[in-house]
């Protein structure tokens, strides 16, 4: 039985790791969602990067009026990037933070702060809203990331 | 024993995890394999971005117009970004799907699906072949990785 | 007892994965870092690509001085783009490796050889310094990923 309840499964009946696995999967799906508006804006928008993109419907001098930048692209792409510089670091601190035994409260409070404040950033980079509103949820993201990552050095310190 | 069952390497004893390890250990040498290829292609395009980096063969004006981009070694940059975001999803969401019990068959359809298609993704963006050849492989490892967070939130939903 | 011991915060008494989990929180908080000295330099340079961002203290044509790009600045992000490249593979496959029951003397071997490699790839990208410091200090951190996904590979391997 000790061999049993030892499977890997175990973490998953945990639930600090529930509320982690919760949050990284929407906060990660979040940032994959900036794949598919970046998709959305190159096509309204018509602008491409790669010839191969606009070969189906036009071809050489007309086609090249199409591989352009466009400024709403270019700030999906930004936002993609700023996910990606702050959500990785989120999922790789956060699951040692799940595995360093917090209280359940105290890191549902960490995952659902970070969680928020990179909705709130996407959005109002995307609209944009007027600063500091982009600026201070992604402090309050990085903040809380931070944090996470004190606790684990505190916890875990073998250097 | 229990003790010793209990200890972390009982996770590369499960067969799902092992299966995550392989696939994920895959995709990540996959996509460090684009830094060579970035350096193969600056390196013989002679395109470069740091001054440093040509100050050993080129100095002055001649070192100028080393200092540009190549439509060759953007396309490996973008090949590259595009592993970035999409195959941190897989790793993190593949994580916790390999942790939520899926049966074995399963979770090695999901994870073979998504190396294939990453594979063939970077083939289809570097020659390049085409379109759709890229756009429906990146869609099927998009879909693979959307798949294992819907387990992943149905099985663990702690929010 | 056996299910105490078998919960999730075994995994943080394994010597091993503590090593792991210290060593990430530190690259992944130097990586964190060079969002701060990007601002740094934004700010200093006064160089921006948001017009939201120079809103307050710019109107009009006097805005559009600032909305530029910044030799410095684009240093500093390709520094943290290189490190998302080299980092993510790291913690994705350090994590494997930490579980994947490694000599611990050899694991903390690779975590303080990448660390210390990853730091001087940013003081030598930043300063800069003459090549090939930045190229050396990349490769080492590189071969030490690739030495702990072999490893990785070799003892779970389940295609």
């Amino acid at each position: 039985r000790s061999g049993e309840m030892a499977k890997s499964t175990q973490l998953i009946d945990n639930e600090v790791f529930r509320a982690y696995a919760t949050y990284t999967a929407i906060v990660l799906l979040k940032m994959m969602l900036m794949s598919l508006v970046t998709a959305y804006f190159r096509i309204t928008r018509k602008a491409f990067v790669n010839p191969e993109d606009v070969a189906s419907f036009a071809k050489g001098e007309s086609a090249k009026k199409f591989l352009r930048t466009d400024a709403d692209v270019e700030r999906v792409r930004r936002i993609h990037l700023n996910d990606l510089e702050n959500i990785v670091p989120f999922v790789g601190i956060g699951l040692l933070y799940a595995l360093s035994g917090p209280e359940l409260s105290t890191a549902l409070l960490h995952f659902r702060i970070f969680t928020g404040a990179r909705i709130l950033h996407t959005l109002a980079y995307l609209i944009p809203l007027p600063q500091p509103g982009r600026g201070l949820s992604w402090a309050v993201g990085y903040a809380v990331t931070a944090s996470m990552a004190y606790k684990v050095l505190k916890t875990v310190f073998y250097p």
